[in-house]
């Protein structure tokens, strides 16, 4: 294979050339919010700008995302969240704007919530699922990378839910027991 | 294994908390460079500000890299440069601060240099050593990310050189072939 430059714009996130962008509205995320979104609401919620290379154990994917401000009710703007395919992969995020918390879920049920701002290396260890959460007013901005094979599956917390939401109150983000939880 | 957080900063390259940091000064890197430091000139070159897992095949093993401005005479400071020790793992460097250039070489010979300014990612693939070189007048600043269990091979550049050197001439950067390679 051979080496190969890409440039991300460090204020708007987004990476040239265009390789590989994916994009989520509030269409693509149905029954994932706490509340459902108004009739004809489709906000844009979250781009991936990837850098694609063969999935293999050797490569690294990685990718940046853009998270928009905004809530669905009080819960803020977030992911679809994931494990990954292959449990023991592990993922670094590595933040360059904006103000978020990563949450992560194993499957026993267990949370962990980081917090997400310019600077910030999260570690996301195999088993655990990730899902981010923009809690300020401007996009929420990350470069991740992990282990080329890992693959998605968002099956598992489609089904279940997060363990936790993230509330916008009246002093900040407030995380609380998602009463839909069903693992 | 817990998720945890570290914290770069953006300006510097240091990462807090600090727990991991290799130092290379001159005297780590004799012979590397075309011409001989001077008697006594023993400056730092670059630090490596690891994040340390387990270095296994599903982690991801990453650090910032803060390489000096300066040169021994005309050639640029520049990192050891290796290949891993499982060659078809690949790396991103993900560069913050500074200009530079990353020099690929395969086993075989082959040259590869990309740019490195603040939001260039370069995707170094299995198989190409990698050495960055700091052509700027300030630090020179990049987050690397690779597969946990990659490993270093030193040895082998140490032998052979690389196939190019990266010299201050009166218009800039000038990419020459390096007499003394031995590949």
């Amino acid at each position: 294979m051979e080496p190969f430059t890409s440039v991300v714009d460090l204020r708007s996130g987004t990476i040239s050339p265009e390789r590989d962008v994916v994009e989520r509205r509030l269409s693509d995320m149905r029954g994932m919010y706490d509340e459902d979104p108004e009739d004809g609401d489709d906000r844009l919620v979250y781009r991936v700008f990837g850098i694609p290379v063969p999935a293999t154990n050797g490569n690294v994917l990685s990718s940046t995302t853009v998270l928009e401000p905004g809530t669905v009710g009080r819960e803020y703007f977030m992911t679809k969240g994931h494990f990954h395919e292959v449990r023991d992969r592990a993922e670094v995020y590595f933040s360059l704007h904006g103000a978020g918390r990563l949450l992560m879920a194993s499957e026993e049920g267990d949370v962990r919530v980081e917090p997400m701002a310019p600077g910030t290396v999260n570690y996301v260890p195999g088993g655990w699922a990730h899902r981010s959460v923009n809690v300020g007013e401007s996009p929420l901005v990350f470069y991740a990378a992990y282990v080329g094979d890992a693959g998605h599956d968002y099956g598992t917390i489609e089904r279940r839910g997060f363990p936790v939401l993230v509330l916008a109150g009246p002093r900040g983000p407030e995380i609380i027991e998602n009463p839909r939880y069903a693992g």
